[in-house]
């Protein structure tokens, strides 16, 4: 039989459930702003771009615009 | 040529990326509490699945659990 | 520039959509699989756990479901 | 007690774990082909991005490039 400490375990699960709870709120809070946003006409799936790209630093983010580019003009080019 | 409020986009933006940065928060909390539970001897798995139990009602928890030994047994005795 | 084989470019892509096809059938046909068990009365979420627990070995889940049943034990008898 | 057909039951399990299979071939051979597109040089991200283009219409595409790049300069507008 193996020996759990039931203090232990009662704190690491009480802090992982407050975490859980904190991340339900972000969550939440999250698909208010969304829905405001859309509410005033924006569209959620660019906002969600630009949220994507901004996290990207702006050379490394040019620098994959330009390789897709080459990657759609060789096909283009393959089947042209 | 759609017209599109810089100041409200520049909101939004902002106000999803502290929401982001809340999330990514928690993530790495909760990435440490594990990383302790694990450290301490604690089973992940089973962790999960005591989080799991405890967010469902107690009957409702009861009452999947017999469904589920009525599914292993109906199929033992069609398989044996 | 970056020169790129348009031709074995090409060739990838086509491979991976057609593995997105397949892909994609898979997923109607359980889809289906599901709606007909659900229709005949069957409870979806349990049928998932009989699946997950064929795909581990026996003793494996019993020896998970009595650290469960550990876990739970030490932490009833600290709330006792 | 809940009455189960196990010949039913056992039916939908077994046709689930063939099409769990067939799901599992498919995420092995796409894993395979990027392995060695990859190995080929090509950059999976962008490969990813291709696939996902050519998913959508021409038309849908450029809309949303158009409108990202909206986004973008309305938000440079509001910093600068």
């Amino acid at each position: 039989m193996i020996e759990v400490s039931g203090k232990k375990l009662k704190q690491y699960i009480e802090e992982l459930e407050q975490l859980e709870e904190r991340r339900i709120q972000v969550v939440e809070e999250t698909k208010e702003v969304l829905a405001d946003a859309k509410g005033e006409g924006f569209d959620i799936k660019i906002i969600k771009k630009v949220l994507q790209i901004r996290r990207m630093k702006p050379e490394k983010f040019s620098e994959q615009e330009a390789l897709l580019q080459t990657y759609i003009d060789a096909l283009l080019e393959e089947t042209s």
